[in-house]
């Protein structure tokens, strides 16, 4: 296939541009049976959109989402969900001045070296505005999780440039305009974020998701491995740059004796692991996390080239978010729940006549 | 699929259990007109194998590989390359006491949660021994990259514990048993792994991969972004936790003006973004990295459980390295290589009538 | 996947129901830089389009075809392309009275089973309403086969119940509501559909396409082979019963010395093989054919089960062909078009080494 | 992919050449827990396998088959399971003098053309031979089907040549060497092959296959439906130029209400459909059909060229069977039983919720 597809047996077909006529996807194979209807989706919708806050860009994006197919009756009937959410907010004019140019960092010269053309407007396929969709195709897959499973996959603010995020109340995570698991250090984040804007700058930011109640079994080893399946998601988000399962990248330094999850028959003694073993999960809580780059948008001037390869000095305007990584949060926790959903699938249709296996343990001691 | 399969157009299907009768795969979608044989495979197969040097494990494994089909008279014909590697050293019985327990973090316990029934013996399937055909395969990708393109697909040890190799000098990386790029620094690597065997223990390792020579162009974005699927890659392998391109988890700390790659008319000024922009190769190095955690396999002892549920203490004996990442080098290069002609391949299938656009600038300045 | 994609490069992706609020499909994988407005699509949709003559249902369908994505300036851009047409005559009153019985020959028996619940109002998706879908993501695959290669792909209705058409004038067949190749038999052709309401009963139908222009090297055996994706393709669409390439059926009747296609350097005696050898196109005709049983849904009543398992005389009213097969031709050739530029995009992925072959011969002596 | 695996859960990726070292498959996705020895595989090989009547060829194959992989004391794991029968008759120089023709029919012509380059010793990829390995892979998915759901994959020879054969006595079909369901009719056909010999002559056939036992509900609309996914299992055996469903072909001269399969409470009550509506079983038999043609392997010399592009008279030597069809039954059976587990754990992983229906009538009344 040719990228805009997600998933083996629930699938998610992506398209649009971000100043097009609309964005939106074909969910193909949510199960039948289950309730469903724009209410389901809308509120993960507004937890992404932009210009909630004073912290995030202004653009308005109505991102109201219609249910096209595949719903009966508000029940879900097995054939494919297409999603659509029309642009309302397509002002072009702002973007008139950059198709000529090629934005440091952005994707316009990797577009045009591959397509030979590129829809400058406002990033066209490449903009952020493509997440909408995949949080629209998450919410599908949570709920069907939730209500099926018990699964929950949620997610929070770890980091923003400099100010690391390590106390975690998950009642405040949607209680703020960060998603930050710490009320007390909103500030803190409220602060930078206005430095940034006067520096004409940006930055990055760090999101952890968590998904509790997962079944041991899922992922497909050797090549689709569920924490492998997991860093292709993340890792096609917009700007994302590095992914991480259970203790990442600090297990370079680590030894044997400090990493390894010892069990007992009360549970797991620890989860350095982040719940997946030989590339399945192993009952515990799936514990990922992804990095996100400051974003490259900035009003601080940059060097580039322009279509003819001449110098430029170039200047973003227009709206944008001093660190795109605010919005991430739900965009991550949708990537997780479609990854754990195509695999409940994949790993009942293949092992429907395994028993549950005993002993199975608890997953914390 | 059921997870065995890697790539779209160059697929690579894996089978083979650690003391089976044989381990291989199947290439399907290698252009055909290549001149290939087992000698061009061998070396790698030699690089990833045990018992090279006192720092890895002792086992004997020959991992002679054999071309079964696909190849006449010394040329790809463009039909399946089947090549299997015979297991020789099946020394079964000192896996037989660990029949009836879990390994702590092993996938010992997943796959029985997950198939209700597992091969024990040396891992069966999750066993590193399996990565073997992953390198095989990638010896002829690297082969096609090299001679069609003139890429090169190069790794070496970045990290083993509190160890870090920052001065790189790719002569030197092959002439070690540790895929060193500092030869001034093996006294201290050696050391290490001499005090792990001596405490029982074992420790992590950070590799980097670094791909020169690629065109701008591939990558499928949204989901089968280049990046992404260098993801997926590296996070299948076995024991990784995190992986990382160009600046990696620290762009979470990044600011915009310091991140970002500036652009002129001679080249990119940097590479932060690790040669991918918007999931598309920019035409710079391809960096990317990945973190393999302390293998569980060592001789101090650990809590964990037998298959009736109850507690026993677990001390792994056997053949085992102190540090698995340092034969993971390979291992990476050949993922690495598996996912840039597959991209490579579908690039061209569907952007055939791209012409070259102007203005392609440098890799650097 | 989970059926609704059809296609592994040029891939497309359709949903909807015949009385939901629109139908529509993804295109994914279309290469980048071909001119493409609605305009190019429309008329292969308004030629599948009932209610455009007596002869076929006189459901009024507008089936106008919008280009939401994928289309920047007038040309592709090789992003998604997303096509969606609303449905507007949605009398769900005509279908209320079938929702509680399962019509004999239909799909209702088989969802329910599948799925239960199923979409009744118009047979939901499994109505023949689907295909104008396919029939739009075909134009613009014959469109880019026309203009790239020089590929065109035609069909027309061979037969009607007892009604062989064995002359053909390809001039004819689109001035005609049958698709037929033969202007003179047209009061026949007619005739016998006045006798079929008359009579409450309905007639099958077989329709040839033939695609002229091929190169030769398309297919990719063994399984994907260039006359097994075909079969798969129009045994996908609704009602049809029998496949056949080249010679079909009759060939278990042949003999070798009758059906071998021989060679001369001026190019091919005969085209019994109807352009696939191996699996492979050779360069001559493609040349397949399908067979499209009569339409379940006739007037005059027929034994069937209600959802309480209890016995009804059942009689499908409302508006339908009494040969179904008359609307097909435009299916099926979309469907061939889609194989093709499917296997076209395939092919030249993997084999863009390959220098054209000496000899080649011309299709025909 | 690239085509050489077959499936999209339990899939079959199959390797090797005529002539080669060996041929054989990678099966991913078999459940695990299941019996499996090559003693389960064997015999279908046995009924396939060359040499084994006067009326086929003399090739002596040995066709033994070797599990590599994927069971453990007995059982499948759910890992990979490899296949391997290593061709020990290689009389390359049988072969010799084709190496510069192209046989007419053949994919000789073809391959040269899509490759470049191509392994002409006993037709290489293309060679009958690689079916052998759809055979074993279908052993193990026949096992499957038999043991977990009763269902049972058999077929017989329908027609060869003019011989059409109508009487089916399931209880004769392996006691022949032509699959004949009709003991009476042997001497026909016996005679007809002699005749062929004489005359230097090959004739076509076709094979017939039930599917008993089926449970509604396989099947995935709208592309990948049974029905469409049978079309290209079988369309994609060596020779096959025809597949029909149920009534297959002559459905363009029926009427509706001689078509339509009505129901009552207490079954079905005709089968002209051969079990798939809309592309979903109904629970009744599955009935498909295959026209193969005769082989153009005939020793009455044929017009060609050869690699230069000359006009050659070319006249096939070597064993070759005057009705490649006879020994296609257990090649169609394989196929099929392929596609049916395919669809099976497809099914359940989308539908593993749903209550199983009511009503559910019988397969016949």
């Amino acid at each position: 296939m040719s990228g805009n597809t997600f998933g083996k047996l629930f699938t998610v077909t992506s398209f649009g541009e971000s100043h097009g006529v609309a964005i939106g996807c074909v969910i193909d194979g949510c199960p039948p049976g289950m309730s469903l209807s724009e209410a389901d989706i809308q509120p993960d919708l507004d937890r992404r959109k932009p210009g909630t806050s004073k912290y995030v860009t202004q653009r308005k994006e109505d991102d109201k989402v219609r249910i096209l197919s595949g719903v009966f009756e508000g029940k879900t009937t097995g054939t494919p969900i297409a999603l659509l959410i029309e642009n309302t907010d397509q002002r072009s004019y702002d973007y008139a001045k950059i198709a000529q140019v090629f934005r440091p960092n952005h994707a316009d010269y990797a577009y045009i070296q591959k397509y030979g053309i590129r829809d400058h407007r406002g990033g066209g396929r490449s903009s952020a505005r493509e997440t909408a969709v995949r949080v629209a195709a998450g919410a599908v897959a949570k709920k069907y999780l939730a209500e099926k499973l018990g699964v929950t996959v949620r997610g929070y603010l770890a980091q923003m440039g400099p100010i690391v995020l390590d106390r975690v109340d998950w009642a405040e995570v949607n209680n703020n305009a960060f998603f930050s698991p710490d009320a007390s250090r909103i500030p803190e984040l409220e602060a930078l974020i206005d430095q940034l804007r006067r520096d004409g700058d940006s930055v990055g930011a760090l999101i952890r998701v968590v998904a509790t109640g997962l079944p041991p079994g899922l992922g497909e080893p050797v090549f689709d491995r569920l924490d492998a399946d997991i860093a292709h998601a993340l890792m096609g988000i917009n700007a994302v740059k590095g992914v991480e399962i259970g203790d990442g990248m600090k297990v370079a330094a680590m030894r044997g004796t400090e990493h390894r999850d010892e069990m007992t028959p009360q549970g797991f003694l620890s989860n350095h692991s982040g719940g997946v073993s030989g590339g399945i999960s192993t009952g515990q809580d799936l514990v990922c996390a992804l990095a996100i780059k400051p974003t490259s948008s900035i009003t601080t001037p940059g060097k580039s080239i322009d279509s003819d390869g001449n110098a430029v000095d170039m200047r973003t305007t227009g709206r944008h978010d001093p660190c795109v990584g605010i919005r991430a949060t739900p965009i991550a926790e949708a990537m997780v729940a479609l990854v754990l959903i195509d695999h409940l699938l994949r790993h009942r249709g293949q092992n429907a006549d395994v028993q549950p296996a005993t002993p199975r343990i608890a997953p914390q001691a």
